[in-house]
């Protein structure tokens, strides 16, 4: 029997202890021996649990406990979950986290840690879907060309209802909070953190790549209005909020904000909570996976999976994939240097002069311009343009300039095409 | 080093070849150890190869070769390659196979001869989608509830270029036989065995069960028409042809048929040659995996996967994903107990009585109409019907007993619902 210690046994440490009990015989049957959580870490005692499992307040009751083999840390978070995965460790406890604000700071601290114990993490990226193991084992024959994922459930839901019933951001937001989707403090996950958390954790594994949140790109969903969700309709794209990773020669740009992508793509027709990654590798082409990425039982399930490959002693692979650095590895390409098609909505008065201007800005910064419709109303108009393959520096600048012009009327809007 | 000797140097043979010299620095990093193909096994010495490693036409030049350490079979067919996966892994070679005809008929025989050493088959199902790691080890918490797979591109290319462009059975057939998606001989793929093969590989993984192809239903695309394909858009349907498993209390129904299913579900949005398997388990909830189920570079960068989990030592587990049997293990469904919705299609003389007598024989059978439809053109009619569920075996009578009526004027076309 293995003995399994949680710390921080909240919505998802209940599912992975109920899962362990409901599918005993399946999980032993394929474990080889018994999987059992003996101890859990709380907050608080006092609130009422269904759980027989001895609890405790204190971390080290599990961390320093010689017949604990496996600690799950569960509590989320960064810096105390640093200390107890560290002690964990450090004890030769093999470890399973779910915490992705934790990897996407000190993984590789972290990593440095194992020696011949196991630090696994399948539940910090996508949920119930095992990308991961997917990205570290799956698609290793690969240099990966770029990862495009739905990775934030909430950010999909409210697109998704944007997009399917013409409902406006304020009010979706408000239902998807209602239903649980979103926090009451929502700006971790429509801000793009979350997402860009689960980036950094998939980049390392496809580049081995050591970056920071702060290192790169990360822009929410709040300034999607329908206005730009119509036309995207118009021209055949959908906009999701994607976390991407593209190789450009020996830099790989990551990034996370909303895009317009092609409506036949497999992730375009993504919808509601659910998640999936589309991951391109130069030998292989293109695979998606999808499925839940969030909720108590999806993410118990990707715990369990790391548990039961910790029990059949065949999760001594690389904690990201990598035995080895790579001699020659990927640069993060700076944010400037993006490329893309960019759409861009701005919101103007409408008198004469106003797209004489515009354009003329454009042209300065060298953005030329392929598509563009103008819809009026009373004395505001609205422009919308989508430019041929543009430099993002330009186009921030472009915007800088255009955006202080007195007719404008509103923070001009600017959606990155994916193509 | 790896040392590796490949019995079959065929199209992907020689991309499992190229791959390891292309991306020799990133996979050397990955595993660990450079993984060399160092002998090869062929038919013909005389066909000219772009590979400089040895060639023999014996097989004992690999399996007796004490410095080869793994052997990749990929010569195809059954009985000659049982003989030399079996003698590999008597030797204690470590085995990659992508052999679905071999697995299909010997899996458990083969898995008894592994004492310590790997025998891998990442390739053997949905070529470059890493489904069989999904399955044994992402989703090793739950009971699988169902599977159900797109798993043969040639079906599934035929199937879409009906839906969308309205081409017959025939026509398509012979440009997917032009552009290589079907064999000369396309027997073992529209009639559904290749999947049949891929499904029962999933099949021993889910739910570690021993089943040959002859012990489940098997159906093709075979008698497919404009006509069904027009009636499913109508209602909100695709067809596909599937590999489906799906528990039904203590027992496991496995099957390769056309069904019509919701054309909102993901696997529903599947097309052209690309593969994708939707998975049901308890916990997780759906999680679906997508991307090129053929094809040399695909099905090579699944084969280099199995070699560089070799190569890192994390090989070891379970074959089939169970380490011990399960005590209550499922039971294979007798085909005659499926229950489902049925579309049925007749084509019949258009005269007075015929809507009568069907509709008795059917109800004699105890089938309930949900939907009919008549058309009607010169002398004959189609007759439509879609019923409410039925089991199998009413269903296979009433169509035995309608089929010998004078008025019917070719075989009756049935295909299941997939609700």
């Amino acid at each position: 029997m293995l003995k399994i210690g949680i710390v921080g046994v909240g919505t998802v440490g209940a599912s992975v202890i109920k899962i362990l009990q409901d599918n005993k015989e399946i999980i032993t049957a394929r474990a080889g021996v018994e999987l059992r959580v003996t101890k859990g870490v709380v907050k608080n005692l006092n609130k009422k649990r269904e759980t027989d499992i001895v609890l405790s307040t204190n971390p080290d009751d599990i961390l320093d406990d010689k017949d604990i083999d496996i600690v799950v840390e569960l509590m989320g978070g960064v810096d105390e979950a640093k200390k107890i995965v560290t002690k964990a460790l450090k004890n030769k406890k093999n470890v399973v986290t779910a915490n992705k604000a934790l990897l996407a700071y000190h993984r590789y601290e972290l990593e440095a840690l194992c020696k011949g114990n196991t630090l696994a993490y399948e539940a910090s990226v996508a949920g119930g879907i095992p990308i991961i193991q997917a990205l570290k084992n799956g698609l290793g024959a690969n240099h990966i060309k770029s990862i495009r994922g739905i990775i934030n459930g909430t950010c999909n839901y409210m697109l998704t209802k944007m997009t399917n019933e013409g409902v406006a951001f304020e009010k979706v937001l408000k239902e998807a909070q209602e239903l649980g989707y979103a926090e009451a403090d929502p700006t971790f996950d429509i801000g793009g953190f979350d997402a860009a958390h689960k980036l950094l954790i998939l980049a390392s594994i496809a580049y081995g790549i050591d970056v920071k949140p702060e290192d790169i790109l990360i822009e929410g969903i709040g300034d999607i209005s329908q206005e730009d969700i119509l036309f995207a309709k118009e021209f055949g794209f959908v906009i999701k909020h994607l976390g991407i990773a593209k190789t450009v020669g020996n830099s790989v740009s990551l990034r996370v904000h909303a895009a317009f992508i092609d409506k036949n793509e497999m992730i375009a027709k993504i919808d509601g909570v659910m998640n999936g990654i589309s991951v391109v590798g130069d030998k292989v082409g293109e695979t998606m996976y999808y499925g839940p990425g969030a909720g108590g039982n999806a993410t118990a399930s990707a715990v369990v999976a790391d548990l039961i490959d910790i029990a059949r002693g065949t999760s001594n692979g690389p904690v990201f994939g990598f035995k080895k650095s790579l001699e020659q590895g990927l640069k993060l390409a700076k944010k400037d240097d993006i490329t893309s098609r960019y759409y861009i909505r701005f919101e103007v008065e409408d008198k004469i002069g106003v797209l004489e201007k515009i354009a003329s800005l454009m042209a300065k910064f060298n953005i030329s311009i392929e598509t563009f419709l103008q819809k009026s109303k009373k004395e505001t108009a609205t422009l919308l343009f989508v430019t041929h393959t543009a430099k993002e520096v330009d186009i921030q600048n472009a915007l800088k300039a255009i955006k202080s012009l007195d007719f404008i009327k509103s923070k001009p809007v600017m959606i990155r095409i994916e193509d």
